[in-house]
């Protein structure tokens, strides 16, 4: 037999019960926090029209899309001629949330509220090249409101994300930061350093990186994409000369920027975000960060991204995406965003050990089986238990108790319940607590306190 | 500019906020009861290898799978040739949660308990023609017992199965019935007929078309299908001849086929699961149908399928597969499972009306905005309200409150709840009833105690 390969697909991973528990945990936060600021579920299909995708994620995007194959005489139609990629597939899976959300946006909207606040968990794909952390599969956790012009939106968003983090056991401005920028102002200052427009993008991308290369890194990566080295060596002053305490740091830009309408318009909406999401979770922990430039092409207004303390990169971020949605509809609706990564938070809770015990939720008892006679009387007992709130397994087959103790324990069932011939004639179950190894006799109507008074004895402690 | 097209892609579904609900109610009844049989979660990527899913679903099941195109060189290599599409694709996507759960068990053997009982809903692809009721993308819950050689497997997931059923309102044996069979015993009566055994899997697929074309019609299809004249006589003579009281079936059965040693022991096998199921819900469901054949090639032993009265199709299904994980790991592990269809159950509990009223977890108050000045106010209010457990939203810009209440009634908000400054200097914040178009002025810290009383007073109404 020919060895088959049975692990994942590159980048692709499979998720075994305790790592679905712990994607559940964060997952069910994340959902009960996201409803409680008033944000609705939506769900998407795995699949969307090629169209649907192609141009929106920049040009590397467009080569990051899983592009599914045509079928029938649709693809015997292109095999015919010289076909591309694109000629032979008619889908792609989902690349991320914000995409479906503006389709959904645009075809739904007569069924939708005027304002649509809507959280979305489920995985995205792209074909990446899987490095630690990066994977081909994984979920994002977006919250979104469509139809909002005012930045109470940003605030709304900013302090749910806050939210999630908090309950996850982070510290807001302790163990995370959300850096905060607005496009405009960005673009302001590109402008005022004498960067000509057609550049402004490029530009953009080089200051995106200050994190990553540093000043000097920046400085070559402008002078490599022929940004004039005068506009250049201003931008790189107004870098340099950044103020570290956060009060002084708009007061320096409004020096700088004086006068320009739009970086006038882009501060003031700046200083009201973080006015009114300091009455949430978010307010200690945002930050102005004027060089903050995220990637995504279609943002237009504020963009935020969070930073957990020691851990490089990104865990979650977003913007105001004014554009998106009127490339579906023809119609401009304002909408901003926030997305949280997933995969980055469980690897957080995993390596600063933040899961709270007790996630278990495997069986509490295994029903074990003396004789074929007597499974009838065992399943009885299981099913009685289970009607009363338990989570029990059954041994499959008649056994020595030792082999079925031994079951017990590698699934990680702490009580095993013991029902021979002897205790059906009086009428009750042995009860043994495995990790103890010690065991009891109930009468079998008492055998469910036993359970319970046991089972969260063992919570509390 | 051109239409865009937004609606999903053929056979594809988008789920707005209350589709998700109901989704998600079934799907939480689901996972309850079986994580309360000591069945543990799995997840598995959306794409597999294509070699894992070739050859597993017959030749029908090999074109219904959506093919995942190659990318970057080795997609130009095989486009110098003459492609075909299993040469231009690498990857599909995930066809049923079976095959996925045998690449993991042979991949994972070390860290999985000998017995693994492991239930997975999660969403399943097939390039199939859409209907109503068949899509492309679609949920399956799945429940299976690896392990296992004892029908004990076979009455764990039967009996969780139709406790799923049961807790979603259906009454066994009323409302619906599961069907039970036996591979070998269909193989048995085949030989018994005289039906060749080049030809018994043509015999079979005839009749499991029983139900849909009657016994006129699996007639001509036995004879379109070359099965000789005098077996397929003998054969449609029994079906005809099944008696309509259950009891009976099992007594007839072991007439036809005394003496088979493999009719025996699949008699005795589901003589034994209908004796230990009768401990739990599956008991008043179940029927023995020696006609009942099922598709899937895969299927070893105990074989079922869920009826639900008055709807066409079946509502789920399973079996024994004990061969499939040995063609992922080369040694025989038996195992047995079952699927319950989550879309037809949706249709079906919408359809009868069946859903609990109170799936609503939409906002339940929205805090409205009056001013500019006071909008941190507001946002202070929803705050300490979402910290007291409530779902809140906040009115996005200051405006008239008719505005603001037009939009709430529109998100279905029951109260609104008003801060202006006459409010603010008397400490005060006035509740509005929505429904009832009444109001009340109350302290700003009794403003949770107010809601609550409101809120809950109607869940008991």
């Amino acid at each position: 037999m020919t060895k088959i390969i049975t692990a994942p697909l590159s980048g692709m991973r499979d998720f075994l019960p305790q790592d679905v528990r712990r994607r559940r945990y964060v997952i069910d936060i994340v959902e009960q926090v996201y409803s409680s600021y008033g944000f609705e579920p939506l769900e998407t299909p795995v699949m969307e029209r090629l169209e649907t995708l192609l141009g929106k994620y920049g040009e590397e995007g467009d080569q990051l899309i899983f592009r599914v194959l045509k079928r029938g005489a649709k693809l015997e139609q292109v095999l015919g001629g010289r076909p591309g990629e694109n000629d032979l597939a008619d889908a792609g899976l989902r690349y991320d949330l914000t995409v479906p959300l503006a389709r959904v946006v645009a075809e739904y909207r007569a069924q939708l509220p005027r304002v649509f606040k809507r959280y979305q968990i489920q995985p995205v794909f792209r074909a990446d090249r899987p490095a630690k952390g990066r994977f081909r599969e994984f979920c994002q956790c977006d919250v979104d409101v469509v139809g909002i012009r005012s930045v109470s939106a940003e605030c709304e968003i900013l302090s749910a994300g806050a939210e999630v983090l908090c309950k996850l056991g982070f510290e807001p401005g302790e163990d995370f930061v959300i850096r905060l920028n607005h496009r405009r102002l960005l673009r302001s200052l590109a402008k005022h350093a004498g960067i000509p427009p057609f550049q402004e993008e490029a530009a953009l991308v080089a200051v995106d990186k200050l994190d990553k290369i540093g000043v000097e890194g920046v400085a070559e990566e402008l002078h490599s994409r022929g940004i004039p080295q005068e506009a250049s060596d201003r931008l790189l002053e107004w870098l340099r000369s950044t103020p570290d305490v956060p009060a002084e740091v708009h007061a320096g830009l409004e020096e700088i920027l004086g006068g320009s309408a739009d970086g006038e318009t882009a501060l003031a909406e700046l200083a009201r975000i973080l006015k009114l999401a300091a009455a949430g979770p978010a307010g200690p922990a945002l930050r102005l960060d004027p060089w903050l430039a995220r990637g995504l092409s279609y943002y237009t207004g504020p963009i935020f991204e969070v930073e957990i303390r020691g851990f490089a990169g990104s865990a979650g971020g977003g913007g105001r995406y004014d554009d998106l949605v009127g490339m579906f509809c023809g119609e401009q609706i304002p909408a901003c965003g926030f997305s949280l990564g997933l995969e980055r938070l469980l690897l957080i809770l995993e390596e600063r050990n933040l899961f709270p015990s007790g996630l278990e939720d495997g069986p509490q008892v295994l029903v074990t089986l003396f004789s074929d006679e007597l499974a009838l009387d065992s399943f009885r007992l299981a099913q009685d238990l289970r009607r009363q709130g338990f989570r029990v397994d059954v041994f499959p087959e008649p056994g020595r108790y030792g082999k079925q103790f031994r079951y017990a324990e590698q699934r990680r069932i702490r009580i095993a319940a013991l029902l021979g011939p002897e205790e059906k004639a009086r009428g009750t179950v042995i009860l043994r607590d495995l990790a103890r190894r010690e065991q009891e006799e109930v009468s079998a109507a008492g055998v469910g306190d036993w359970l319970r008074s046991r089972l969260t004895g063992d919570l509390e402690s």
